[in-house]
């Protein structure tokens, strides 16, 4: 089978909203999805958008059960590491399950890398939930290190209430 | 002692680049820094910068003993969830020795909330090495969750020839 891996347009949050819903349940916390297609369309496609986006695409006579055309997507967002400059961090990485197997992960993970090339980045970084073994084995299998094995990084969050809080420590100008 | 925090200009970098080496120093890894302070000039000081970044300053009579005045500095840039939207990701936090435990440090996290709260942005990450205890231990007192812990998630990184190895996977146009 086919397919096309392109940058997506605003026309896409549709189809990117409803596989950000199915990869959230893959994670086990599909309950975490708050943002509608109208945030993704906003935020992505702004004179300073806030994330960039790729889908692979199939042709419509391989269209998925429910008629989908649009199987596959990769969200990333530059980032900058104080010791080697210009990176860029892979939020997400999906393809349909019935659409698994055909080179389209493969794809789209190429594509990031060759968009962090092309924006001179000099790291591509992402993150994996430890019982995800799969997809670790395939990190792995392709030269990726483990920062949280390797160097013990850990992954911290303020949000909702304590972020109200750290913001009321401001000191005024 | 009073000290000032204000948004980091150009004429900042220099000292900026000598805080990421002093701090790069304090977890073990002084010979990571590779970049210059042209390069922190050019990324964060362009139409659509790689980062923004607060600085910490003291007046003269306080200055280090090598006369600095510039004495601390928070790093930081946009990231994306695809559940909540717009976040905030502070890459350094940082506070020269001699000036610690004054509030400055909790000054810049403060500043740095209150870029994100500006921002409409519904998280601030960050990310800690397992054995900076007393850190860690500060930003749980904050309320923040550690990710990793909690729900583990792995740091994943490509660079250098593996990335390279990634991009000639893409598939052509």
């Amino acid at each position: 089978m086919n397919f096309k891996i392109r940058a997506a347009t605003k026309d896409d949050c549709k189809d990117i909203s409803r596989m950000i819903v199915e990869l959230a349940a893959f994670e086990n916390m599909a309950d975490q999805m708050k943002i509608s297609h109208k945030e993704l369309e906003s935020d992505g496609f702004c004179q300073n958008p806030f994330f960039g986006c790729l889908v692979a695409e199939v042709p419509e006579e391989h269209q998925s059960k429910e008629g989908f055309t649009v199987v596959g997507y990769a969200l990333y967002f530059h980032t900058y590491s104080t010791w080697k400059g210009r990176s860029l961090y892979l939020e997400d990485l999906y393809v349909m399950e019935e659409f698994r197997g055909i080179g389209i992960g493969k794809g789209l993970m190429g594509k990031v890398a060759e968009v962090a090339k092309k924006k001179q980045c000099v790291r591509l970084q992402l993150s994996v939930l430890n019982w995800n073994t799969s997809t670790r084995d395939f990190y792995a299998a392709k030269g990726a290190q483990d920062l949280t094995e390797r160097e013990g990084w850990h992954l911290i969050r303020f949000d909702g209430e304590n972020l109200d809080n750290l913001a009321n420590d401001a000191p005024s100008d």
